[in-house]
């Protein structure tokens, strides 16, 4: 059985999308459980229409929603203690859920994970990362938005949370870890990334295989299982890949639309055409995981559907599933134990 | 008549595409002349062959050659005077060629474009800029690798030299600017990057209009004629791009040859494909070009093929033949002899 907390109030359509996704969730995984919080005047009239829902789920009333527009400060000062996304947090804490999701607004997401669950021992800032569907299969992005910058530190520490990621949720005994990088010949990077590659090179770690600088390009060909970037150029690279997707749909659409020929040629290759949308359905994917937390929480999509949302919880389901913040701890342990040794070699090294 | 220099030898294919694709540019631009710097013994059997392009070229011989693997200052210590790529370079700055085109090595051709062509009055760094297809049409995108990181007025001087370019280039009176930035609510950028927004804000410049933050998926929805951002964040954004569409090819290809039914689907649609490979086509918006020198230069893709290659000289071509420096000088007057009293105003505003 996996415990999910679902804060009902969150996402652009509220509980009437949230609770039909958890419908999805239960057919696919039946040990699912859920707490769901929220208003009950919003909340009770649709799950009451959805008695396999009811029955594995446990309501609790709150009088505060989040709103999508609330900056961290305000959703905090105002939401803490009572609103459905504290609450949804709250039950990781007090371990009665296993992971919490919700579609309410990033930042008081986040803000709230922070004050509720603290980050992990030996983590400075916690990182938000996605999967990211690639040509060999998926690949995981961190960060994608958490923080602005990063020392090498903090992304060594990245590099240490996506790859136990990778672990738990692909099954990965060493998943391939690189660095975002720029390949431009002259400038070859920031200073930090430079960094980060000396210490992982030196840490060498048995959980992962650091296999050196990325490029953009190489996300999408899946050159590596785990990308560590700072959180700017890692919320850039994931928001331009999702325009370019929509872009390319869109001028695929109009070229199938213009002339009968194309109209016609569309019927014959619909099947091949629906695979494509799958294939490039960002609803399989949705959910933005935030690592580096003592808790799994999720933040899906605002504007996911049932389906979307669905995901978003079953990316949480699988992560706890899978004793993520067991082995995120384990190798953090190893490395930590490890770190003065690591510094005193690399110190030698530089003599 | 606009005069373009060319050097030869740099690309992964050297003077068999960059010949064949000047030939190209002839038939579209008959007023094109060229100057042509390279190895004699490479360059003269295949411009013999092409009795067209010879008849509008002038040929010069150089005993070196810039390898696409060659460290920037590896290039300009055994290149400096005698490269063809410094050649081709020298004779922008002497006024013997309107603009230079090479494919070589990004680092060599930046670090050397530096030493001979300087960077304008007022320029502190010079730019690559990127031409972007958008659902709109085409954006432009700085800097995508010159330099990494920026200070607030150096992103100000790269909306001045991106909308320069957006004016002579799109013909466009008052290009739209926007700054990239990321959207999440709780850290909502970089400090550069607010500042870069206020200070544009406030020069209120007539050559531009300032429309504020944009995010990586508004590149492709061309939410804004020029986009600017540091060079880390920039590159990042255009390989992943890149990338992205490349991906989704591949998933279209594999998806049109799987079954019977898409096989067929295809050649009826054949057609639809056909323009739709174009849109994507890379090759058509090949070129980057470098902003911000006293003198033009266009970086081709080392890998474009002939095409390719005569994109990126027309690219030189049609900016020469607007008058970009001009332009750009211009603004740059305009905005620097206001500068002491945008940021007195920019005092009295704070107080």
């Amino acid at each position: 059985m996996v415990r999910i907390s679902i804060d009902a109030m969150g996402g652009d359509h509220g509980p009437e999308v949230t609770l039909r996704g958890l419908t999805k969730v239960i057919e696919r995984r039946p040990d699912a459980r859920f707490l769901i919080y929220g208003r009950e005047d919003t909340v009770l009239p649709v799950l009451d229409g959805l008695p396999v829902l009811r029955d594995v789920s446990e309501f609790t009333h709150c009088e505060v929603a989040v709103r999508m527009d609330d900056k961290p400060s305000q959703a905090l000062r105002q939401g803490r203690w009572k609103s459905s996304m504290w609450k949804a947090i709250e039950a990781v804490k007090n371990g009665e859920a296993d992971a919490c999701v919700s579609a309410g607004n990033t930042g008081a997401l986040m803000a709230m994970s922070k004050f509720c669950l603290r980050t992990m021992a030996d983590i400075e800032r916690p990182a938000i990362a996605a999967i990211w569907p690639t040509m060999r299969s998926e690949s995981i992005v961190l960060d994608v938005g958490a923080t602005i910058g990063a020392d090498a530190q903090q992304l060594v520490d990245y590099a240490i949370l996506g790859a136990a990621m990778a672990n738990a949720l692909f099954d990965l005994d060493r998943p391939t870890v690189g660095l975002l990088n720029v390949g431009v010949e002259e400038i070859k990077g920031q200073e930090e990334v430079k960094e980060a590659g000396r210490m992982l090179r030196e840490a060498a770690l048995n959980t992962m295989r650091y296999e050196g600088f990325v490029e953009g390009d190489d996300i999408g060909k899946g050159t590596v299982d785990v990308v560590v970037s700072e959180g700017f150029a890692g919320n850039i690279a994931l928001k331009t890949a999702e325009g370019t997707a929509r872009q390319i749909a869109g001028y695929l659409r109009e070229a199938m639309s213009r002339t009968l020929m194309a109209r016609i040629g569309y019927l014959f290759a619909r099947g091949a055409f629906q695979r494509l949308g799958e294939k490039m359905d960002v609803r399989k994917v949705n959910g933005g995981v935030f690592l580096g937390l003592n808790g799994i929480v999720v933040k899906s999509h605002g504007g996911a559907d049932a389906e979307g949302f669905a995901a978003a919880v079953e990316l949480g389901y699988e992560m706890a599933r899978s004793h993520l913040l067991d082995r995120t701890r384990a190798t953090l342990d190893l490395y930590h134990a490890r770190k003065p040794q690591v510094a005193a070699g690399a110190a030698a090294v530089n003599e």
